[in-house]
């Protein structure tokens, strides 16, 4: 499945009607495949996070420091997202800790069905990170519920300060948003501020970090965000034991 | 009334059990009054943040410079909170807004009974932006609601990264940190990562921005911030209406 029904919606040559049908009963599906999903993960404590961005803003790179990182404290798994090649698995891979990549093909984002799959394969272990790294699409990922606890935007400064607006709808359902590449700041033009209104105006509660997954500058911030989260899944899942 | 029951509760020569009721009955009625002072916020659809710091971390600074660039958008009111002079009151003054000046004397913080007297001299306007600089202090504000809508702190990146993890209720009940002289940070040994890393910590679901009130650097993002809950309170106010 590839995300061409929330297009067509709006070419006049497609039955309108059919297409919105269509649509819903897809979503549906896919909500409820998320909740499945969901339940699994909430009983072995795991903190799953879903990282999307455009292709290049560095989703991979800030995947394989993170993961270097917070190895020692977590057990870590990964799907990895992409239409074609397992390069980015292999990155992964490299760091010592278990990925499963997706290819797409012609589909432009990850569903619930997908992931569901993939943890069968990667049986994650109990109180442990999984990073989900969505295909590089700042569109349609958006409006797909993979059953992930947050949902992260990852943009770079090398994107424009407007994304947020232009593409609001990723920006409203994120939690978080990481503003990568930030060693790269004193060689562009790029006004931080503008581009945190124009996030903030569209999602008023979205938090949001400035990080350089190149240097490790700010990322500590994202590290004490996820062991804030990963200590609640854990309590939440002792509890439900 | 000065926050001297807080820390008093761990002198040993002190009758502590007195201590504490004396303090919850304080407390209570505080409560109480914030309870009214926000219902009469919210019936003219103002929106009042509550801006705690330390002494020095440039909160009249930063009101300045955001009163220059929000005053044509919104009627902006301010309550400034001193133990002596009314400096801050004056500086505010100057931009034109309105403001009142409460001194606390031997009080280190803000109470609600303070800002419900200072709403009858100040008479906000509809829809209007209502700020409270509180007495420069990290600790004894943090327990004291005013009736505000937020309540925002400012940290300095003079200060030291490790001042969450050491006055950590400030940082709890914040909604929004602005880590302010963010120009300084050139010249500075100070890791912004590592300062946010310890306020997410502390507060998980706290909102950081970086910011120069002096340059102006970030401040965007704290309109836009500002901006969003405006209009809510505004939408409120006329659906109540």
């Amino acid at each position: 499945m590839h995300a061409a029904p929330l297009a067509a919606v709006h070419q006049p040559d497609i039955d309108s009607e059919r297409v919105i049908r269509i649509e819903r009963d897809i979503l549906a599906k896919n909500n409820d495949t998320a909740r499945q999903n969901r339940a699994r993960l909430a009983a072995t404590g795991t903190l799953a996070l879903n990282l999307m961005s455009s292709p290049g803003s560095g989703k991979t790179t800030l995947l394989v420091r993170a993961i270097e990182d917070l190895k020692a404290k977590f057990p870590i798994a990964v799907i990895e997202g992409d239409q074609q090649t397992d390069n980015d698995a292999e990155r992964i891979r490299a760091t010592g800790v278990r990925a499963v990549q997706i290819n797409t093909g012609r589909g432009c984002h990850l569903e619930a069905g997908m992931v569901g799959a993939a943890l069968d394969d990667l049986k994650t272990e109990p109180g442990g990170l999984l990073f989900i790294e969505n295909v590089g699409n700042l569109v349609c990922p958006a409006g797909f519920d993979l059953g992930e606890a947050h949902k992260v935007v990852v943009l770079s400064v090398t994107e424009g300060e407007d994304k947020p607006l232009k593409y609001p709808d990723m920006f409203a359902v994120a939690d978080l948003l990481l503003l990568n590449k930030a060693d790269l700041l004193p060689h562009l033009q790029f006004d931080v501020g503008r581009c945190l209104a124009a996030a903030l105006t569209v999602n008023p509660h979205l938090q949001t970090l400035v990080v350089s997954a190149e240097t490790g500058e700010g990322m500590a911030a994202f590290y004490a965000w996820i062991e804030a989260r990963a200590s609640l899944s854990r309590a939440a899942a002792v509890a439900q034991a």
